[in-house]
């Protein structure tokens, strides 16, 4: 049994399947945070800085709910995709998408993903970065990948674990960072809130 | 709907979940290779070339049931955890894992996979090789993760996708390559095979 429990502050299918393989099964509570307007708050700032900006307001929001709890881990998560320091959100429409795997073919960038996590009254963060090189892609692939409807609600218009994954040629870094929650990552913070990484299984 | 199917030759769950997270439902047919025997008879063996020799026995074994069909690609693999140049399979016990995570702890090791595909009377295969390091464990979580049972029966004693994902702090490759088929490397040798990609795609 687990003596703390995971509040995840993100709607992710993605992020809760990483942390449910992991042997955590999380409480999901999605924040109310307005990205889009903190984000423009936020400008200029850089693709690193706005993803723990956008991560800390989340689990900020969402701790609120369970304020100065010790046996709650509450965890905000950004990712942001970043080619030329240019940071990539969701396509949201197959022709951004493809003009977006177009320009990444062959090239590599960066998946940053910024973590928060609070326990208590104690608050800890981080960005973990991710190099990405990609394959060069044909026109059959890049409009065949886009057409299975995958890459349009993911930061950077594409995923690790999906029908993409054969376009990744290599990755130096954390995986689980690129899926949008770096499990190393939050082994660390959570050592930093007083924690051995066992207290967080719930199953095992 | 798919061009070719892909055959694979291989019980492993993680193998067949890789594929089709990526669209690709494969036909499972386990070969008769007697692993050990094989192992035995081809020392001295480096790990590269060992897990290469496997795959290829295994595709070979399979790819009998398919001879000269076009429409099929058999595809064998084998995964061989390397540090310091000694190959390490699963641990199989408890003790012997408890023993190999305490001296993985903190260390970087090589996750070899062998890549063998068969296409109508054509073969291609490679070994893909990834980097991993591993976090500092403590007593604590190395006892916890054995009692888990999750390393036992898999190459290295880690998984990538599982309660072990936060020890391991960073690779330098193909994540799915550690999970036991690379798919950069799948595409490469379909490509090989005069295959484009989305060939073997069951499912988009």
């Amino acid at each position: 049994m687990s003596v703390v429990r995971l509040v995840l502050a993100s709607a992710s299918p993605a992020r809760r399947r990483v942390l449910t393989e992991a042997g955590i099964t999380p409480i999901v509570q999605v924040s109310q945070v307005d990205e889009d307007a903190l984000t423009a708050e936020l400008q200029p700032i850089g693709p690193a800085e706005l993803a723990l900006a956008l991560a800390r307001a989340k689990a900020l929001d969402v701790a609120a709910h369970f304020a100065g709890r010790d046996d709650t881990l509450v965890v905000g998560c950004d990712s942001v995709f970043d080619l030329d320091g240019i940071a990539y959100g969701k396509p949201l429409t197959s022709d951004v998408a493809i003009d977006r795997i177009r320009s990444m073919s062959g090239r590599t960038g960066h998946l940053h993903t910024g973590h928060w996590a609070i326990r208590g009254n104690r608050s800890t963060g981080t960005t973990t970065t991710t190099g990405l090189t990609f394959a060069e892609l044909s026109e059959e692939e890049i409009i065949g990948y886009v057409a299975t409807g995958e890459p349009l609600n993911v930061a950077g218009a594409f995923t690790l674990d999906g029908h993409s994954a054969p376009f990744i040629r290599r990755i130096v870094g954390d995986p689980s960072n690129v899926i949008g929650i770096s499990m190393p990552t939050m082994r660390d913070l959570a050592r930093d809130l007083g924690l051995s990484w066992p207290d967080l299984w719930t199953s095992t």
